[in-house]
């Protein structure tokens, strides 16, 4: 059974959640979908792999990409998804309604519906968001077909409670590594102990007041943690070695550099090795196109801080922003559901501000 | 072919080496050794296992325990045991010769040769020290025969260089629990980080100035180490565990309850747990006998800080001093070898304390 574009929200919302999508198994999905948005006389569509492409070529000044996975984690015993009456509010409960059928749903519509926006819109729909990096739709349709990958301005549908959210906050990792001297802790000054040698790390890290960074008009709070810890062999033995993992959370308007060289002044008796950096994502929202949308959002925009697929368009240099249906904090739980309201939210924003 | 006692301590060194006897095979050392004890009118021989004991009924004011393992770590491709002539000295080379079998043959020859020492005499040979502890012959000969283990001063011959080395430090390990509140790595301030909560106890630790203390005239080094740490279950969370393994090595003065009082008192904002602790011994270097002993061997008497049986002796209330031939950081290793002089050493030094 085909998607039905014309259903309203709520139904198309389960519709989608219902055809089971776990990484890897998109293809029935991307399938009805690329059959229900080829219906659409205004817009191309093309495919790669299990993603989707769908466009408007309006000769419009500026494009838009508006983009969204189709995959999810496993399924908890959570699928078929029903719609519930709650007290307040009816919701969507299932496997993929925050996490992010719902913002699908919300993007299929529009689709369908904005035959003359004001911007041309570039639709993505793509698999394998929830599994390893080099299998994500959208790293792929980077490298396989870059001409996709032009525009503006980005949004990206994950939930976020219907707020825009801007950006992402960078992440680097290091490993600091203390070393001593081993020897048999009955005799404890033959050796020098690498363990006791994090107490200055540590120090620096309780000590350490994170700034907050305004980037595009966003506040974006960082953040530095030690996140692992490990030393000593037994329990007989002082330790020559200790390795103490960092980690820095840092505003999209710092370059890798910066950061590390931070890291470096900050830590500067460890052996110091980078073990994992992604820069930050920078909102945009200095953009004109992006003002106009936040105007029509009448809540203001927030920092986003965890990192999602908003960097993939910052390295293309698109700024982007999240916003979507669902609280973000539900993705992935077994009672994951999003409240039908986020969803006519989502379409009246995204619609207010591209239909213009 | 039974033990010669008669033989010189070189070749009598070599004869007890090369019966191999790695704990738990034991039977056919112990099986020479009661042979040609028993062969000694001056001694009372029995058995416990594969114990032997020998002892004097002279009935002298004090009596002396002298006692040493005859079992082995695993042979290493190290037998049978040769003499070998380095430059400047004679050494037997061999699985055993340091660990202790040296020192057996220097009890044995005494034994034979002591008709009448100044003290009675209790000669200990015990099985299985180098296992498990509750394996362990003396502690079972502690067990099974109390009357055995009575006596006014011990004589522990482990490898010490023919130095007398007094008592043992005790020993205790505690484990030290952060606790905070688990977050994702990129909101932090949702959580609170234990590892970061480990500083004030690396920092004491760092700055910890451990005590000498003088105990029946020997000076007990002390020391306060971290040996272990652990922390964090992922790279991007922050963690809200973390542990801190710390061991305090403390003179044989004190007390159990007082070293856990003095750790409380060091790390009053963690949990703290004591998963070890065993007191030490100490070296009776105040007795007139002990005085004695030490006014024979000329080298003044040393503080032993590994634990050693010398504090199963004082479990027991007896002082208890190691003095052997033998390097001990050569103990278990491949290349086990004893100086020859070192037995003639220790065979004067015991004897003519003994022989009076």
């Amino acid at each position: 059974m085909p998607l039905d574009l014309s259903a309203n929200l709520v139904e198309l919302t389960l519709a989608i959640c219902n055809v089971e999508s776990v990484s890897g198994n998109e293809a029935q999905l991307a399938d009805q979908i690329q059959q229900a948005l080829g219906a659409c006389n205004h817009l191309t569509v093309t495919r790669d792999g299990n993603a989707v492409v769908a466009a408007t070529n309006l000769n419009r000044a500026q494009r838009v990409i508006i983009a969204g996975h189709i995959d999810t984690v496993p399924v908890a015993d959570n699928l078929p998804a029903q719609l519930h009456h709650f007290e307040r509010e009816q919701a969507i409960v299932g496997r993929g309604s925050v996490d992010m059928k719902g913002g699908v749903a919300v993007m299929l519509k529009l689709a369908s519906e904005l035959v003359s926006p004001r911007y041309d819109i570039t639709w993505i729909f793509y698999d394998n968001e929830e599994v390893a990096s080099e299998l994500n739709g959208l790293g792929r349709i980077a490298r396989n077909n870059p001409d996709v990958l032009v525009g503006d301005f980005a949004v990206l549908c994950e939930p976020t409670s219907a707020l825009i959210e801007g950006g992402c906050n960078g992440t680097i990792r290091v490993e600091l590594v203390a070393r001593g001297v081993k020897a048999h802790s009955a005799r404890p000054w033959m050796g020098s102990n690498a363990l006791h040698s994090l107490s200055p790390a540590l120090a620096t890290l309780s000590a350490f007041q994170p700034e907050t960074v305004t980037v595009d008009g966003l506040d974006y709070r960082e953040s530095l943690n030690a996140v692992m810890v490990s030393g000593g062999i037994a329990t007989n033995v002082i330790p020559d070695l200790a390795t103490l993992t960092v980690n820095y959370r840092f505003a999209p308007s710092r370059t890798a550099g910066e950061v590390e060289a931070k890291l470096r002044a900050l830590f500067p008796d460890y052996e110091l090795t980078v073990t994992d950096i992604a820069l930050g994502a920078r909102p945009g929202l200095n953009l004109g196109m992006a003002q106009e949308f936040a105007a029509v959002v009448s809540v203001p925009p927030r920092p986003k801080y965890g990192w999602t697929d908003v960097a993939r368009f910052a390295e293309l240099g698109i700024p982007a922003v999240n916003y979507g249906p669902g609280d973000p904090s539900l993705a992935h739980a077994d009672n994951e559901n999003v409240p039908v309201g986020h969803l006519f939210d989502c379409h009246a924003g995204l619609g207010g501000w591209l239909r213009g």
